[in-house]
């Protein structure tokens, strides 16, 4: 159950270091004063670029240069150790070999220093020996109360004061401070995205360069971040997670501040979960659960590094949408074609304008209808007042919520009066403006002149932009759900002490009817059944439940019952069950259930009603998830199902059934009768109590199928099977 | 069935002009002489730019000014008229207002001119009177054998010879001629691509923006194009085909000269085919069908203008790939798992480095892995030589068929270094190699370089990159699909005459025992079953056919049986069949079939198999299309079938059935024995043939559904349904 190695903690439970780290952060993160230690007079070396890289974006605390080699550096006196500096020091960023590392952080202790900036590589990620120096300094770290940022990174930065201790070898020109956080276990992946970021508009506030995460985690640096009333969204780059419950403690905090996390998740592939564990010794984790705690918790997550960026503009720049529909005011028929058919394909639906819209339109267009999306084709060069006229229509549409203007091809000299009615417009809009300029260098001045600005949201595509406006949207959509009330079902009081005492005994994989029992115990409906271990007993069994049954064999080893020939079903009179008890009891001769002679199930045969399956998977990571799909016959076909972390509330439920088929299964497909959808979502809360409840002794739960029959009549599952951890069994 | 209502041509039958407008082609798109009609001395329009363009761009032919206001313009003689000039010929770029245009065009008639470029909109764009100017120039165009590009159009450019009359807002710097043509319905789209593929060192050859296109359409210009050797690929922006005939004789011409034709397809969308519809006046068709015909003719289909560029560069710049495995070499961890994550998500296989590539890898890195990724890490700095052997390494690796390079946040001072030897390496290369290129604005100069360079494909970014890949290895791919024997199957002599027959009589809706004799004529196998009129013929019928069977009543207006309570299924004796009919008599009386009185259909009771939906729709453009799919229940649900214009080969059959989940559940799913496939590709070539014979008389055909039975056991219809176009009936 442990997959952090280098951590060496349980897996969601500890954090690597303890609250006093955490609350060490805001010296790591925004000191007061800095010392260098290693500083040097080279020009080609960040030993020697930090003091004066620290002037020139404006670092206004105490800088301390610290090297025994020089009395002055960069006209300040330098000291021969942190603790010989007479005033407090916050941070400190290191540039020395691994080997004086220990020491160093010894005497930064001393000093009461908050925080270090590591950047020396050569730990964990080398292998055993690193490993174990890791641990040596993790150890002195913790005991000294400070808060480590690496090592094996390239730092951080805080745009907003000025403290820069990110080394790299290239940097945007502005680096003024925006309102953005990136956070990134790839150090090249944070520098590409800053550089990125920053030509598109989208400046940062603080970044930070992971590391292997010594004592400081990327969901600390994230938490932080949210607390600074000026940081619009947080962006994170994730390789894998130390500590699952410190992000899942962090998503939660992003609801309650009403800020997104947008997140790219990396190592889905097996290939990139070992080039991961190669990098930084990360275990990657397997993508579809992190997807799942992400959808869960609102987290936007995207496919490439430069989404990121992408998806932040919009944070960062535009108001909370009112809805989602979109109108587009463009100058080309063609574009205006592209962005109709990509919003389609994307499900993002357009504007319809209203009769006032139209009327008012329709005198500023020769040719083209007054429309959505909207082509002033050439009026915008015969008829230039046309075009901020044309926008402020579109936009104060009743049915418009979000406004997306296209520039492109645009004559140097038209450029400002494109612009300007845009920015204008801005102005004193309350609702989202989005422009995407496009065109290639030969336009390249318009696009920066909107970037430099930074009022809107600026993209050189429609494809990438209608992908950020999308997540944006849905993460509105999504933050506006009522709150649940948090009332699951009513569970037996004696579950627990039942199903404790069921997994008590047995081997690994439980016996069909003792499965069942756990699941009857948190309230699970059973399809009705009895154990017999005769023909007699077969026979009266059947008499009681009522015809049609059916007859399983239970027997160890022989879990997988269709295809060893233990099932018989639709069996419509005594004759038929004498049979097939005849058959049974021939093939289990000889095999045992546990210790005892194999047993026989008599069952009701249930027909009809939708086919569900339900599952629970322990994930080492993140403890149970639970699987909700399209059951039966259809389950691998399809591979239609959703998945959740538990515990679930009851919107968690509705979505997981919505996101799937099962929604339109259960509605009533080709004029089948509307199915109990309350029963099975009633179901899905007892599979989720039950799971988190004895999260440590079942590895895994697999219901299929369950039948939902038509409302008001509840659901009934027919198997089941529950498979306990390795180490339990 | 007519579509094209400015072409005023029957759908996929006539070109809009005859061969004779065709064979000018080359007289308008590379010109040894050109006139320029309405020349002047303004420097602030495309009347005074054009010939002082014309000369920039080095056109080496002569050049003619017209315009009766002056005797010389641009030190050049000007003429008074086209007729008036004492030389031959070929092209004429029009700069006059559209009333002049009738004119002009007879002028450069009597002149035995080839081709005119006509610049005026307020065409066929703008309503009935202009569609009316528009069919007179038409007239006097087709008379003259004069090829006319527009009129509502940018122009066209012919970048080898430097024949400019393209008009636009903005050019790239860099106009020199490459090995790909553009052709784009939409203007604004061509210039904007033109732009960005030339800073993406994609350059253009010829470049046709085709406006309203008078008597030569986008496909006349991709098909001159293919003729020319130094042409890799065609890029076409469509927004509705005027004669789809062409466009489908242009598909077949570019797979036997084995030169992909790109194409993005706009108005996929209602609102997007509306806005085509008002742009250029062209219909846009249904994209579903379109995507068919791509598919089937291996056309390369993208889904965003910068697609067409991203794509074309590959074509452009690499060789074949032999197959499809990637080798990626990068220096950053992050980056790699970027890779392996967005070519799994892509179904892109990676390499696996053989045992000697991994030895020679492993005294290059430090403690990074020698896999695939391979992230060099800080080497890059430190060692610099190993970029290059690694870079030479990977790519001899016997599982690598195509490399790509990853270059990111580089120092000024290691450009050279990092770029040489990729270059070096491209050189004696006979595998793709690709870069991607990515760090913002910093790192701008490098792209640049590699841009004007031009030998390899670049990209800023990996996600754009890999999608362009994976259309270049999928075309590829099918590229080498064995050739089809050709031969279908055996369709009886009489088969036509009798589906005519057929065909004569009832109304709109074929009665179901006559759809499937009319399928049955064409061999497609049906379920055995008896029309009856009376209760003792039914029960004749059902001892014949054999019990269990299924009884149905046939009625005019009552297509929808089961809704209608018309079904009775599994009777299994002369009594269900007695009760049954006594309830079908009550329903259907009153009602006649045909004109008689309703009848009645024995059927044998099929079971089991796996359910297929089998059906043709007859498109408006492209004739009759097989659909084949997963059917029964299922059909609705998942709606997941695969489309194909008729006539079908047995490749497009075979790629059909594993388009869909149909692959899967044919081989044997769950269990289950394997399906008789080969019955099944048989009936689909059956409904072809039948639906091309009869195309003019079918509009619809729907067979839902067939079940298809174990090997050896062929397949059976059960039910059919065949509507005649509405004209017809």
């Amino acid at each position: 159950m442990l997959n952090n190695a280098a951590s060496g903690s349980p897996a969601g439970q500890e954090a690597a270091a303890g609250e006093g780290v955490f609350a060490q952060l805001s010296g790591l993160m925004n000191p007061k004063s800095v010392a260098v230690v290693g500083a040097s007079n080279r020009s080609d070396g960040w030993s020697g670029m930090a003091v004066p890289v620290l002037r020139r974006l404006g670092f206004a605390g105490r800088i301390f240069p610290v090297n025994p080699k020089y009395e002055e550096l960069n006209d300040l006196k330098c000291y021969p150790s942190v603790s010989a500096i007479p005033e407090p020091v916050d941070a400190v960023l290191i540039f020395v070999p691994q080997k004086l590392l220990p020491d160093i952080i010894e005497d930064c202790g001393r000093k009461g220093v908050r925080g270090a900036v590591i950047l020396a590589s050569g730990f964990s990620e080398t292998g055993e020996e690193g490993r174990a120096m890791e641990e040596t300094l993790r150890e002195i770290a913790n005991r000294n109360r400070i808060a480590i940022c690496g090592p094996n990174c390239l730092g951080l930065a805080n745009l907003d004061s000025g403290f820069m201790g990110l080394t790299a070898a290239t940097f945007p020109e502005d680096m003024s401070a925006g309102r953005t956080a990136l956070i990134s276990q790839s150090g090249q992946l944070l520098m590409v995205l800053l550089a990125r970021a920053h030509d598109q508009g989208v400046r940062m506030r603080y970044l930070v360069s992971t590391g292997n995460e010594l004592n400081v985690e990327a969901a600390d640096y994230a938490s932080w971040a949210l607390d600074d009333p000026e940081i619009a969204s947080v962006c994170m780059n994730l390789e894998g997670l130390r500590t699952p419950s410190r992000f899942l403690a962090l998503a939660k905090k992003a609801q309650a501040v009403e800020k997104p996390l947008i997140v790219l998740k990396l190592g889905r592939s097996k290939r990139a979960a070992r080039t991961a564990l190669a990098h930084t010794g990360k275990m990657a984790g397997a993508f579809r659960t992190y997807d799942a705690v992400f959808r869960q918790n609102n987290v936007v997550s995207v496919d490439d590094p430069m989404e990121l960026a992408e998806a932040a503009a919009l944070f960062e720049k535009c108001p909370a949408p009112r809805g989602e529909r979109i109108a587009v005011v463009t100058f080309s028929g063609g574009w205006s074609g592209v962005m109709a058919d990509q919003c389609e394909a994307l499900d993002l639906p357009m504007a319809d304008f209203t009769e006032k819209t139209v009327e008012c339109l329709r005198p500023l267009l020769d040719f083209t209808p007054p429309v959505n999306p909207l082509d002033l084709s050439g009026n915008v060069n015969n008829h230039p007042e046309r075009w901020g006229q044309s926008l402020k229509i579109a936009l104060d549409d009743e049915n418009t919520d979000i406004l997306v203007v296209f520039i492109h091809q645009v004559r140097e000299s038209w450029r400002g009066r494109l612009i300007g009615p845009v920015l204008e417009l801005s102005e004193t809009a309350d609702k989202p403006i989005i422009v995407v300029y496009d065109g290639g260098k030969v336009v390249e001045a318009g696009y920066e002149q909107l970037a430099r600005d930074g009022r809107l949201p600026i993209y050189r595509g429609s494809q990438q932009m209608l992908k950020a406006l999308k997540r944006f949207i849905d993460y509105h959509k999504r933050a506006k759900r009522p709150a649940d009330d948090g009332a699951g079902p009513q569970i037996p009081a004696d579950a627990g002490a039942r199903v404790d005492a069921l997994l008590a005994v047995g081997g690994r994989t439980m016996a069909e009817d003792v499965a069942k029992q756990a699941l009857l115990a948190y309230g699970l409906p059973m399809v009705g059944e009895t154990l017999v271990e005769s023909e007699a007993d077969a026979l009266r069994a059947a008499e009681a439940i009522g015809y049609p049954v059916v007859l399983k064999g239970l027997a160890d080893g022989m879990e997988h019952k269709s295809d060893a020939g233990l099932v018989h079903l639709k069996l419509g009179d005594g004759e038929a069950v004498r049979r097939a008890y005849a058959d049974l009891a021939e093939k289990l001769a000889g095999h045992t259930l546990n210790g005892r002679p194999a047993p026989c199930l008599v069952q009701k045969m249930v027909g009809g009603g939708v086919e569900v399956i339900l599952g629970m998977q322990n994930d080492p990571d993140f403890g149970p998830m639970i699987l909700v799909g399209v059951g039966g016959v259809m389950t691998e076909l399809l591979n239609d199902v959703a998945l959740r972390r538990a515990p679930l509330s009851r919107t968690d439920v509705a979505e997981m059934i919505d996101e799937t088929r099962l929604g339109r299964l259960l509605a009533g497909y080709r004029g089948s009768p509307a199915a109990d959808r309350a029963a099975l979502e009633d179901a899905v809360l007892r599979l989720s109590a039950l799971s988190v409840a004895h999260a440590d002794a079942i590895e895994s739960i697999d219901i299929n199928p369950v039948l939902v029959l038509p409302e008001g009549e509840g659901c009934v599952a027919v198997d089941a099977l529950i498979v306990k951890p390795e180490d339990e069994a």
